[in-house]
């Protein structure tokens, strides 16, 4: 298989993560954070295989951004490359691609249109990924651009679980519905799964809990997504770091009436000031939350607590909607490192054919790996996620159809 | 057993419902229903066997309200008693009970306050059912006033699940949790599930689903509300006549941009222009949506469809939460009538061990019944519900005590 460097690009509203890597080898050669872009202190974090590399300097803008990561790349201490053109493939998350787009794609005139058109369903993101790949499409000019899209996976989800209870109107004119996020994650953990259980992946059924920063689980059948708790935006659904996700929408109301909040503030207090964050008063990081834990913190354990019942609630919800179900997955920060997390989500759910095996799901080793028991019906899994090395996939599959 | 006349009142925001019972026969023996009060077109319709009696005069208020019933209630040709002493008890819904009342009480001066203070969290509600009771109690003087609370079934709910992923102080300083509601029927239907098990009412797991015009479902332990689909208000949970339930918190923050819309249209569109009504463009009342199923309309079955498999996902929900389920039970306007939602509602879950009888479930039989399979392992009933009747029967309780 030929080898190729593959550059990985994740623009945010005020930075840049990236990371080059050799595929199909999956080495990484590169990789980068650049933080408070359009700020007076932006940051940058840039490292290679034994070095690291940091500096403050004013960064204007995204342009500006992958122009000082185009010029680290080539640098004879810290690149990777002589000529830019050694780049031959750069992948750029972009978080929404409404209804239009049910995979990766080569960047043409007609996708940047319609991404721009997307810009309406999430403007906090999809025009800083947009003005990444113009940026990119500019210093890396003889490379494939690709496109992978947080919501690909989840365009098969019906219409019953991707409307409201809105008038429709809402979503024939306004596009108001479930879309769903973290799916390049999902779509990974589920093929992985069907792969350790020696199955083919069009006929599994599996629920994949992607439980990171951002937390959101998924209902796959036959390797579709069916159901996945994030909506319309990444706010509803599961407890995350600093977002509520699901409250009662009255709530809204009596905020705003009680307490004088008005949307901007209430934006503000469901997506940075609630979730582990606001229950715990201690941290939106597990790894803070499970140190008190240990300490006998009350209030971090009703935290941890009420996270894993609202887990257990959309794993009942979706066993229900999938019928039959062959493995329960687990992946990101918590989802693969907080034990108690997948052992109080799963607890009495032997009737579901749920047995965790406590060994193995205490056990912290850091690879993919089974911990349900052997004679579990279902089977439970933790399998990494490395969103930015299946971008890194999908560029070089179109990489290698273009070299042909 | 004695037998008492009971007056059950429910006090709405523009309305009265009244009925007298003879209790415990359970004999109906008046009941009616005044519209627009405070409004310029008053409407009265009073019922005692064999005569129904309407008009329109302006009532002023809930007190002029009562008094007007209390006088038809004694009048020769449409009353019921000769004085107003024969009603020995009166028992009012009240709709919010906060935390701190778990059953029916004896209206006294501290439960007057408690109410007084809950009338924060239910604005809509509490005032009415506040008006009522001070009034009841002038017009009524001699009979034992009685508070039955739609949120005191729900007291028992664990703070895992009454608790929102918000910061903890919007719970310990606001009382912003899950409260719910239809508590006295949620309460009935388990009861009466128990008795046609031949089981402790202590010792049944079931899953209790009110479809009416308002919808909420609830999981019981061992006797016991643990969880609850409505909230912090009545807007919550499941798909409703004309009430969103559940949705993304961020579709407001978008409609609010995008819209225009302020707090005032969004709760006018989330409570009086969604669900079923909003959903399917053509009514929030399923006779008609029924009806238009029948015809072949793809919008009124569409809207059915969301409805049910919403449904589906809290009942694998509480299957999950409860381990181990006894029964599911059906009550209310829709639970009592629409076959097919409940067989949509339960359909492929045979591997939960629910099996619905095809012929009992699409019987039309007014009564209580089972409706699954008899080698089903979990029990489907359906139990016509009347939380009059209920509320009649704690206040004869009561009176009961008191004549002692």
């Amino acid at each position: 298989m030929q080898s190729e460097k593959i550059l990985v690009i994740n623009c945010g509203s005020s930075s840049i993560k990236y990371k080059v890597f050799r595929m199909p080898e999956e080495n990484i050669l590169a990789s980068g954070l650049m933080e408070k872009i359009g700020e007076e202190n932006s940051h940058i974090k840039h490292q290679v295989p034994g070095k690291i590399f940091e500096v403050n300097i004013i960064i204007k803008n995204h342009i500006e951004g992958l122009e000082i990561i185009s010029k680290y790349l080539r640098d004879k201490n810290l690149g990777v490359v002589e000529n830019v053109k050694e780049i031959t493939g750069v992948g750029h998350r972009v978080v929404h691609g409404g209804e239009g787009f049910n995979r990766s794609v080569i960047i043409t005139e007609e996708v940047l249109k319609k991404i721009e058109e997307y810009k309406n369903l999430a403007p906090l993101h999809n025009p800083h990924n947009l003005a990444g790949i113009m940026a990119s499409r500019k210093l890396f000019s003889g490379s494939t651009q690709v496109a992978a899209f947080d919501t690909a996976f989840h365009t098969t989800i019906p219409p019953v679980a991707y409307l409201y209870g809105l008038p429709y109107c809402l979503y024939k004119d306004s596009s108001i519905r479930r879309y769903g996020f973290h799916g390049t994650s999902h779509r990974y953990v589920s093929r992985r799964s069907a792969e350790l259980m020696g199955k083919d992946k069009y006929r599994v059924n599996v629920i994949t809990c992607h439980l990171g920063n951002g937390c959101s689980i998924t209902a796959v059948k036959d390797g579709h997504s069916i159901d996945t708790s994030m909506g319309f935006t990444p706010l509803e659904g599961l407890i995350m770091g600093t977002r509520s996700g699901d409250i009662d929408p009255g709530i809204m109301f009596y905020l705003a009436e009680k307490m004088n909040l008005d949307f901007k503030q209430l934006n503000n207090l469901l997506n940075k000031e609630s979730g582990l964050l606001g229950l715990s008063g201690i941290s939106n990081d597990f790894r803070d939350i499970s140190r008190e834990i240990k300490k006998g913190n009350e209030r971090a354990m009703l935290s941890l607590e009420v996270f894993c019942y609202r887990m257990k609630k959309y794993i009942g919800a979706y066993l229900a909607v999938l019928g039959k179900t062959d493995a329960v997955i687990f992946t990101a920060g918590i989802g693969e490192n907080v034990p108690l997390v997948r052992k109080k989500s799963l607890e009495n759910m032997e009737n579901f054919g749920i047995i965790l095996d406590e060994e193995k799901n205490n056990a912290t080793i850091p690879k993919e790996r089974e911990i349900s028991r052997n004679n579990s019906p279902v089977k439970v899994f933790v399998i990494p996620t490395d969103e930015e090395l299946r971008i890194a996939y999908d560029t070089y599959q179109f990489v290698l159809k273009r070299e042909h």
